[in-house]
């Protein structure tokens, strides 16, 4: 059996910044800025009809140094990620005690020691979950965890590993960029916090059959962080939108290694970095443009919310009801380096193995309820 | 067959700094510090002789900002790891083409994207190689890198993991910061860059059997970054010296539910954190003071090189021979969480199927003389 893929949670702040208000606010900032007709044209052009914020707007526009923003992090994570995590749970079928790794992405707030060891002291995780924290590989982070946790699970198939993302973009707005990769990307970045299962038995959703990765050759300064006194700060290439036509031929050959056409798979969750990415590859892998509308849908409502954005387009195609039982699909995340983390696999709305009570989505905390992968370090 | 830990290869740089120069530099620069002979003695008491530091001293006193830290992080990384990534790679008899994952941990400079793409563009690594940057376990890291290569193993049975860590804790100084906890550490903390092979099939070293972890409760604010404009601030708790007594348990209960007993290991791989750490381990679990020498060496020669420990530790096991074929040994990493990670595994001197040339140290660098653990994205 397969590990499986279980519906995606997800956690959006309560302020919000509309495209009109970021389109004023750029005019307002950068009313000189030699650059601002293209850069209005451009943020209009991506897409995004409204973003969610984890402070008000004045406080996102103020710089209160990197301390500061550090304990804002840490603070909104610990307030919020609690819910997003329960409700990914309950959608598994599984409790804390089930949750064997927690692999906990993000490259917008820097911890150390990194979330994962609150979480197992506050909410009630097992002392000797494997924590798999990934800082340094921006948007793609969502794919890869949701590699990682595959792997995990083939290593040890009776695991269950919790994904975690919680990116706070707005926290790295840095008032005193002002070339046109970063006014386009304040315009196009927004908050999140998602979460999400892999089960290693049993389980409804994306049953997952295989993953890989791909880095295009030499394009390591394209998306990037210069990391200063005044934290990170990102650096976004002119040619990063074409680089779709460098991933495509990868997408196209490993759908081709497991006798499928990707051009007619039954669901696409693609990462939504900008409207041109989303052109682009349904142009070159020959797709309807319709079958990217989850990844459109979320750009158009979040922005581009980073590492959450393919748990966020998966959520949605569960819950359209779109994808047929057994229908195949891919998830294709990208990132710095430029990295794309590619995962495939088969739509399971029944579990192979129900256990009682399974089909309820009620949270079971039990320990033994289902099978511990390994004996418990820890007795009692 | 079980994954197989082989050599591990480790650089320091030329500079040095010596116990009397590290107690010199401390008197002169807290002359009037109020805890200046208890800081004193407790340097002293460390068992450090010398440490490797990637700058002399001069320029490692000065803070020149994050972003120039930053840049000499990468900077020293590339100029270095090249030769360290060879040594492991001949030591477990593969090419670059072999390796299919890379685990990079460093808690000591912050990259986006992470080192392991620039090892991909420049040192000819494949371009679907799996990138598995950690940035936030700390000492810890150094384990847990080495229980994940083993986890990647076994989901893909075929495949070969490279595990690196450049750890430049010089870089890390914080001039103004005088606690302590920050003055002890700053005669702790030395510079390294180590690598090593775990390889899925094949290869001589520590064939490894588990991997387990545990968080001590509650102990999140013991061993801590704080994130400043200044970068990472090293906190250091008055109470981390004592927590074997919390984790001794654990390893002895790990090495049970393999049936064996911990106390009569062939080989011990600890992480050298302080002196009190071997001494009190070395108490609790019955172990004779000599079975951390190793450990005892490591720290003496080099101070606590944070991740690199264990793998500079169970170098010394491969090269002074005394372990026997069949030995029995644990790997434990100690870090922020306060977390350990914990292997076990048994020596193996001879490779289980050894193929033509495999005797040799010589690397191979074609395709295919391993078989990949899964078609390669990318022909040709």
């Amino acid at each position: 059996m397969s590990p499986t893929l279980c519906r995606p949670a997800l956690w959006v702040p309560e302020n919000t910044i509309s495209l009109k208000e970021t389109l004023n606010l750029c005019r307002t900032l950068h009313s000189s800025h030699e650059k601002l007709r293209a850069v209005l044209r451009m943020i209009e052009n991506t897409g995004v009809k409204k973003r969610h914020i984890v402070q008000p707007i004045d406080a996102t526009l103020r710089h209160p140094g990197v301390e500061a923003r550090t304990e804002i992090y840490q603070r909104e994570t610990r307030r919020n990620l609690p819910g997003v995590v329960d409700e990914a749970l309950r959608s598994a079928n599984l409790g804390k005690n089930d949750i064997d790794a927690i692999v906990y992405v993000s490259c917008t707030g820097f911890t150390m020691p990194p979330m994962t060891t609150w979480m197992i002291n506050e909410l009630g995780f097992r002392s000797d979950v494997r924590q798999i924290p990934m800082a340094q590989l921006g948007c793609a982070a969502g794919g890869a965890a949701i590699n990682r946790a595959h792997d995990f699970c083939l290593a040890y198939p009776e695991a269950n590993v919790l994904i975690v993302t919680s990116e706070f973009c707005s926290l790295c707005y840095q008032p005193t960029d002002s070339d046109v990769g970063t006014l386009l990307s304040n315009g196009l970045f927004g908050d999140a916090i998602a979460a999400a299962v892999v089960r290693g038995e049993g389980g409804t959703g994306m049953r997952l059959s295989r993953n890989s990765a791909y880095l295009v050759p030499d394009t390591e300064e394209w998306i990037s962080y210069k990391v200063k006194e005044t934290g990170y700060h990102f650096r976004l290439d002119r040619r990063v939108p074409g680089t779709m036509s460098m991933i495509a031929p990868t997408l196209s050959q490993f759908a081709k290694e497991q006798d499928w056409d990707v051009s007619s798979l039954d669901f696409y969750v693609i990462h939504a970095g900008g409207p041109r990415i989303l052109d682009d590859l349904s142009d070159l892998l020959g797709v309807p443009a319709d079958a990217f509308r989850h990844s459109r849908g979320v750009l158009s409502d979040y922005g581009n919310i980073a590492s959450a954005v393919v748990l966020a387009v998966l959520q949605r195609f569960f819950d359209d009801g779109s994808v047929p039982n057994g229908g195949r699909g891919m998830v294709a995340g990208f990132g710095p380096g430029i990295t794309a983390e590619i995962s495939l696999g088969t739509w399971t709305a029944r579990a192979e193995r129900e256990e009682p009570g399974e089909t309820t989505a009620q949270p079971h905390h039990g320990a033994g309820q289902t099978a511990p992968f390994r004996p418990k370090l820890i007795a009692g």
